[in-house]
């Protein structure tokens, strides 16, 4: 009998963002799987560091950083099949994913992979979304508001014409996107009605109205806004 | 001195949702606060329940179900003035939210009447949306896809202009709204990439694709709506 896939969400960062249920999980694990960077780095193995069992199995997943798409598909071949040698002689996998298994994750290159041979439970995490609503102090919607969430790679002209109808917006993954953000809200005239996050609920974290925000950003920031008649910020 | 005001999410209904930090500040707390119906039932503290110490103080606001706006005010008068009361004596309160606080939350009632006063922090929680998603086995947005919510009591006509030019799509708190969603997805040719799940991660959990979802649906379920080429149900 095959063991069971579990794609397990570890919040933003702060180790106890971590659900009672991922700490559970990762404590029994004989098996933990999780991406990292060339060179070791993992950052949802740090955010589970407390909660791993002395002797539990690891498969360090690198993935590379870069634009191209085939290197990036073959690491997580090569991650999807050693996941896959474990569950085959019966070993559960609990896979660890920073904020959420299914939102914006890694997880879903080995969801895709795996989910049609192998049982799979998914536990939900705290996004990087309400994280950064809480850094700021800044509701993000109530009553019958809308939200939207875009990546912020987005092209320019698409990103304007989503936010110009959209009420509350957060954009994910600013990073090197961030001056081509800021422009798109200073024509929108959204400036002062934006917040700036990064790191959220880490110690780095860094929170700021958008006007005063760093000319560079990290992948791990955020821009939300809101446009009610009630500006937060 | 001033009490502190935590404003803490508690996931979507399964205990196990909290996050070990909600966990830790409720086991803790002198003073707990939470809306519950009128009659007494809490989903919110029905949610926490294992965790809350003997002794602790509890504040329970009854919120009336009503469509007209001044009694619910009302009550959100009346419990922030007794959260206020107990935070001018010195003691912290925890206030416990279904979710997250800052996502379509009744927190966001308390802090609006709270936060220039006293001193606040947020706990995000685990959300429906992605609660949701994870019964599904549906992957929400990847990559560069954008993701938009939408309040179920929308309108018709802007619902389906929204639904039109999106992506990934989650529809809250449907309830009686079911059959006019139903009719939009059907107008857009979407009803086969729709999923639906009611009470999430309750054991009452419902979880089907939208063809086959019951006639009438409780203020507590979702509708999913992915557009890729690879439907997931």
């Amino acid at each position: 009998m095959n063991g069971m896939l579990y794609g397990v969400g570890l919040g933003p960062g702060d180790p106890e963002l971590m659900t009672l249920k991922a700490a559970r999980l990762i404590g029994k694990a004989n098996v933990i799987a999780y991406p990292s960077l060339e060179g070791g780095e993992s950052f949802a193995r740090a955010i589970a560091a407390n909660v791993i069992s002395k002797g539990t199995e690891e498969i360090a997943i690198s993935i590379p950083m870069s634009v191209k798409r085939a290197p990036a598909q073959a690491a997580y071949d090569k991650g999807a099949a050693a996941i896959a040698a474990q569950l085959e002689v019966g070993k559960d996998v609990v896979v660890l994913c920073e904020g959420d298994p299914f939102f914006y994750g890694s997880f879903m290159y080995f969801f895709s992979r795996l989910s049609d041979r192998f049982e799979c439970k998914i536990v939900p995490g705290v996004t990087s979304v309400t994280a950064c609503a809480a850094a700021l102090q800044a509701p993000l919607t109530a009553r019958n508001e809308v939200l939207t969430i875009i990546p912020g790679p987005m092209g320019e002209d698409a990103m304007e014409a989503r936010i110009a109808v959209a009420e509350a917006v957060a954009v994910m993954k600013v990073g090197r996107h961030l001056p081509k953000i800021k422009r798109v809200l200073d024509r929108l005239g959204l400036t002062d009605h934006a917040g700036y996050v990064e790191r959220a609920s880490l110690p780095a974290e860094l929170v700021l109205p958008l006007a005063d925000a760093p000319e560079t950003a990290p992948y791990f920031s955020m821009i939300l806004v809101t446009k009610g008649d009630d500006p937060w910020l």
